[in-house]
């Protein structure tokens, strides 16, 4: 196949670097299309037996790897199909809405699946969450969950996924600066079920998300204006999974 | 005085944008030098207001605007001394061991001022703590605490600052990937006095910190390698300030 730099409106995409590849080809061998890799990669032994275990296509060639390398320090480079998914409606939720920064969505996946939040909605418009930049951020993270976009938060909490009809009411809690309630370490809510809500880098969520269901502050000094989104859903994730 | 790009030994340094240079003024006025700011700046008035107040020299020159600013969408600019500081031996500290990117430190020290930890210290080699990118990082909160830089862990804790012969005595907690104590929102210590520690971005702490207080370990799946460092100590700062 050709391969050229990546375009959002691609059917596949790429994952840059050893450690997101070798996710990919552990957490979604049916995704893969087929792996480069560099003749200077240094772990070569591990990647051949790997490939071969999840029956990949593995091919040395530096003239792919160095178009696709924008910093030159890739050695190894997967392409993958994107792929559609359903969340789970009986497991904890990750709502971002509109995150703009694939770097910052690219992490907050990372930290997601370390606290085992393994369902993200995604309401656009939003940073791609398949450009290689996000999936890098991710340090392959992104493959190990499931992921769905959606246009709106109605359409999300309309959606089966979400878990209408079922018997366990999903409880949801929209993080906002104007949050009516204080999340601290001695008062954290215990829902079974339960969707976190995280606004735009930018702009957080609008004053609409106040009436969804509980909505949260983390509390912080006057002297900063507010906390970096990254760290706020990895407090909230965290307080909410690791009780 | 002749404006020049920052480097790292010089007795001087700047804040770039309007947001860290207001908390300059504010938080540490007698370090100003002077205030450079640009002809198409939109919120003069209030600038003007602030340094008039606490008596900072301020002047229009764009040509200074341009020469500092890199991505060319920096409007005000203030110089300011570098200083020493010591820190309160009575209240928590914030260690971080070899932090080596000024985004990060720039980023936990915003978060450490958004929980109320107002004292930092930083065992070097680490990133420089006043370069612009890392006082750009901070937005400014920098400026908000006191910080001490250190050759070492050992010349911390044999510090007076580490409140050597005070009659509370202070906890030690180290956060690392084989720490021994799981912290959990059920179980977290509550010490009166405690020394939050963080190591590099890459390596973490050395073992040779297991010994030295409780060594704390965030629980996460193994599905990735370990938690972004501004994450961890997100999260570590969080549970022990905000409990």
């Amino acid at each position: 196949m050709e391969i050229k730099p990546y375009k959002k409106d691609f059917e596949y995409s790429y994952t840059l670097g050893a450690f997101p590849t070798f996710e990919l080809i552990d957490a979604k061998p049916e995704a893969v299309k087929e792996v480069y890799c560099s003749a200077s990669f240094t772990d070569m032994e591990k990647l051949e037996a790997k490939c071969r275990e999840k029956n990949v296509k593995l091919t040395v060639n530096d003239k792919v790897i160095n178009r696709l390398s924008d910093k030159g320090n890739v050695y190894v480079v997967g392409v993958f199909d994107k792929y559609t998914q359903k969340l789970e409606s009986k497991k904890p939720h990750l709502v971002l809405v509109n995150p703009s920064d694939m770097g910052n969505l690219g992490t907050i996946i990372r930290t997601a699946v370390g606290f085992g939040i393994m369902d993200l909605a995604v309401i656009e418009p939003a940073a791609d969450i398949f450009n290689p930049k996000t999936v890098r951020a991710s340090m392959g993270a992104l493959f190990r969950l499931r992921q769905h976009r959606f246009t709106s938060f109605e359409e999300y909490m309309a959606s089966d996924e979400f878990g209408n009809g079922s018997d366990e009411k999903r409880e949801i809690f929209t993080f906002m600066l104007n949050g009516k309630k204080q999340l601290t370490v001695s008062d954290c809510p215990k829902p079974k079920l339960y969707s976190l809500v995280f606004g735009n880098e930018a702009t957080g969520l609008p004053d609409t998300f106040l009436d969804y269901g509980t909505s949260i502050i983390i509390p912080q000094t006057p002297y900063v204006d507010s906390l970096n989104l990254t760290i706020a859903a990895g407090i909230g994730m965290y307080m909410f999974a690791k009780g």
